[in-house]
């Protein structure tokens, strides 16, 4: 089994919603040394073993886990997942 | 300036409706090595510098930006921030 993690945010020049929410809320809550909130998702994800196993985790991700005409993602391969044959 | 990142995730036995959604839409497109998917947030966070820096950005966590009842979050101040002043 292998873990990995990925993150999706919104492209450069891609408005953020819930980013702007969130920062405008933290500053009325007196939080007012925010400068810039971005939220993305952070996703973890669980394969068994196999073959072209991080090809077919990149194809998920443009398949269906990120939007890739308006979102960028990074994947890691956690430390610490198991790997075995 | 200092940037800090944030992951948010659901509590262990809470139920994570978008996660489990992902699963079971990645095994129908036939990625059927998928063993478990999470969706949390991954938040990009730009303060400026001042005192009780940290402090607060675990405050706007608790207060906004995560729901201490039903999840977890993880700080970690990014590299490469610049820290001036």
């Amino acid at each position: 089994m292998a873990r990995y993690e990925i993150f999706v945010t919104y492209k450069k020049g891609i408005f953020d919603p819930p980013g702007a929410t969130a920062a405008r809320a933290l500053t009325s809550l007196g939080y007012s040394e925010v400068e810039d909130v971005k939220i993305g998702k952070y996703i973890t994800l669980d394969v068994a073993d196999g073959p072209d196993e991080a090809a077919r985790v990149r194809e998920m991700c443009d398949k269906l886990l990120a939007n890739p005409v308006i979102e960028d993602y990074r994947i890691v391969e956690a430390q610490g997942s198991v790997s075995a044959g």
